[in-house]
């Protein structure tokens, strides 16, 4: 095993708050046990076309509270072919980058394993990602925060719904997984959740509603995980015309989930990972996702962490529904 | 002049952070000179359906830090006609109201005139609206809360769109009026505002971004004023299309700007104006509309308050230029 | 096993945020399934003078995002003595309690062991505590919120720290335990944390601080664990009189740490745990705290929850000490 | 008049929220109307040892939203010596600074005073103070900032007073001005403020408490301006001696109160003086703070500016009386 002195950082994929936070605890730590740290800007795209810089503690200094990420990030379309790849490689030979940390979701993860696969690279992976749909660790970074973005979200628009006694679907992130969705109900007091994991019948949801506005409950909150067909614009239009009489709302989060100040538990999970991740490349670890488990830091092979199937618990739906009678 | 013994509190239209801490203060304010008060819910409608029920000051306890409004609201159409506004009338003298006070935007002063006109009902209006666009008081019970909601917004949209070096359009709140757009432009330091009181050349607007973006700006922020045919939306497909290459987004922060916790600003404008109310219910005042001006209690006729042409300082437009470079 | 028909919920000791949300799941999870409820005011006080109410899930609306407690909260001196536990026990009798919902912290799940003991009680624990100190729970009730208040106030104290280039020593809660010291220092990017859990001593501070601020930093941040001999103003005492030449600081957090509207992980903690807390009483457990380990409900037996070596992670202490570098 | 070409600035004084959105907005206007801007470091210390630096728009990028001051501060002894205004006037004549940007509060434009009398300097004044004690603007840079950060302070601890019906003594900042504790009072709900303005008796306070907490109020919050004499803990043990049985805390907000992302209000306020500060030195202007009045841009003398006697409207300790009742 040849020794590594140079330890790379890319974001890759959509932003996550505690990107920064990530980074900055890479580097730190790197430093910290005698690694040489560069910063690859702009994903795998910056890997390929050489955007790297050499880091100090001074260029991280300051960004753990910040969202975003001060290396860009960016959906490589370039990454995805061979000759992308090859040129990546010989940028990390050109700087003599020995470990390569990706911080992002399903997708960079994906793209680190293809290069791995191909060429002499050990591949860190940091969970980055809001969806929280990455296997083997318990949350990912960024999820937190935005769990808690779209609660205040929430917060703010019952102000509204009850004042007018109205019913809103509020659509939030998630891609094709449903924790932001059925976790943000529960924690906001919605009184019912639309996600993936769950088929949902208007009929259900019409009857159910009939219940609570019918009792005492003048207003309603239905949370709706994103979908490119049956979003909260489809419910939303389905509800009114099947029970008309409603004052129907539609509010669709959109972008501003992803940003903001990281939470503190994301602070500290990727502080926590970020100095897992060196601890692992000094154990010779590679092609692995460095997570948390059950409060201690865990390995996970990157070929598991991408499986699909990250068990969502349907406990959370009976919470939700005991909670919303 | 016969005695006034009770007041009735009504909030109408859309409801607004810091009508609450209205009610509140006129509340206790009331009792504290020997009125009695009544809480009239859902606005002119609970006028004409008697939803009308006695307060006392733990009815407005624990309440000044919420947004939305404990009274409920509602655009009526029924006091929209004469039929409406009688029975709204026999209720004011069933519950011997000697002077009603109105927390709400110009449709709801523009009602409480009406009413007035026909009925011998002391009208005191509150300036309870988000917009900014009432006539003779600095600034609105809300408005300064909004501004901040959507500030705080940006900051995160900011996050992304710096991550992804992305342009952004982001529609607002504001009715008619570009208070809030133009405002919350400046204060989250986006390149350009796009509002009512000044005309916007999309040419002009791709010209702007190829010199902010094509200079040191990677991003960029654009605040799009509400409106029903050129919001956010109709911006981003014509640069999308006149201005190709960029990757354009588009945000509409909709309902979630109107809820939330009031700000300490809009806390004591709604404190003030409403022992403010009380006091000029004690003057025999009549009509009016309690406002702050240079930092002082004022009286505007209800008539001048809804005027349409509240002034907007076109010095804002060089602020927001200059610093947008 | 008698059937039980009846479930009391009272809370304990120091307010979590994120009681009124547990007190809300217990509440509304008891209706679902059949149960009435009794809310039980200001402890076991309320319990031993009969000050004790119905509850329907009317008295549950809009809690969920509150800080403190409906219910207050007291240390009740009188639980200890045999006298007020059977008075206590006597209105137990009286409102035909069968089980017991306490939520709160060390001395609050004492007294339950303590009163079960005694009486025929069926006894069921909420982990409400900002402290963290419940063993058997990865984290309680309270204790996320906690940390994001303490990390906000340290961003903002940051600011100061860093334009005029001080030393701050920043007091936290957490009673015995430096979960909150420590978790915060690592999420604030604090430059130390003093902590029961690991002796400090002033030489190594002192040398620390020479190195931290000779180099780069000219602005230092530690994070002091409460402590009636040792807190802030101890340590900051003996480096200005040590280390001359700095600009020390204290700022002692202090109260506002235990309010405020919860965060989205203490509100789905309080939810879940207080929907478990409902089903282990119909499962006809009792004297267990409903805790969640690994993502999952688990139940802990009392005298097993109030164990004081919850184990503390020394690898928080490197993660910190390589991050502040 | 010669022609200026340079304009340099510095914060000096008390850090606020806000500075840097003003550092910004000079130096953007500046350079938009051509002028070479110097960003000068730990204010009047730094002109006097050089430590000067030229600025282009990317050093104010991205600051808007950020507490502190990027350019640090300090309070001078060394300039309020003739030796240290010499140097300091050398340094103004070695980068050819025509005018000066001084962002502080009352002592740090007493030194521009100072200053100016003695040189060929022209200095331009922010009002940059927590304390909104100065004359001639409605409010202050960093002032609202400070107001929502105490009032969401008072808040979290009204969570905790409730619940545990206690009494708080919360001391916040304002030098010898009571702006902070007033206002805050009115905004948070608080049953009373200790103010300079007005004198306290504490009999007065023991009464009121009476009053309050044996009607319907079982919690009381107090807010204190800062004294050196007879702050929070002196009313504190004063109340705890005359009136025992009740239960009194105390709560000293300390720095925190400075720091934090500037409000919509202080960044839009900060934004336009920091351009009319560059208007001003176009149309000749010198020894003058540019303030706000009545929603305007307005020039005050600097003379006029540090005067003592802002007025304090007593109609507000009125507003407070009516409110607590």
């Amino acid at each position: 095993m040849k020794q590594i002195t140079t330890i790379g950082i890319l974001t890759s994929g959509g932003d996550a708050p505690g990107m920064n936070a990530a980074i900055r605890a890479v580097t730190r730590a790197g430093i910290c046990n005698g690694f040489k740290i560069k910063g690859i800007y702009k994903g795998y795209d910056g890997l390929i076309n050489d955007e790297i810089k050499d880091f100090t503690t001074e260029n991280v200094s300051g960004i753990i509270m910040s969202g975003g990420t001060i290396l860009k990030t960016a959906r490589s379309l370039e990454f995805l072919t061979p000759e992308g790849r090859k040129k990546a490689y010989e940028n990390i030979q050109k700087h003599s980058i020995g470990a390569l940390v990706v911080i992002g979701g399903n997708g960079s993860l994906r793209g680190a394993i293809e290069f791995a696969s191909e060429y002499d690279v050990r591949c860190i992976g940091l969970p980055g990602t809001i969806d929280n749909d990455l296997y083997g660790t318990d949350s990912t970074i960024g999820y937190d925060t935005t769990l808690n973005t779209i609660v205040e979200c929430v917060d703010r628009i019952r102000d509204t719904a009850q004042s007018h006694e109205r019913i809103f679907f509020v659509e939030v992130m998630g891609r094709d997984a449903g924790f932001l969705a059925q976790n943000s109900a529960i924690a906001s007091g919605a009184e019912a959740a639309i996600i993936p994991e769950d088929s949902t019948d208007v009929d259900q949801l019409g009857h159910f509603m009939e219940r609570g506005i019918r009792k005492s409950k003048r207003s309603c909150i239905v949370i709706v995980s994103e979908s490119p067909k049956c979003g909260a614009l489809y419910y939303a239009d389905r509800v009114k015309k099947e029970f008309p009489g409603y004052d129907v709302r539609v509010s669709i989060l959109g972008h501003l989930q992803r940003g903001g100040s990281p939470s503190a538990h994301d602070r500290i999970l990727a502080s926590r990972t970020g100095v897992g991740a060196v601890e692992a490349i000094m154990q010779g670890q590679r092609n692995i996702m460095i997570g948390i488990k059950n409060n201690e830091i865990d390995y996970i092979p990157l070929t598991e962490a991408i499986r699909s199937d990250k068990p969502f618990d349907k406990k959370l739906i009976k919470v939700l529904d005991e909670l919303s009678i």
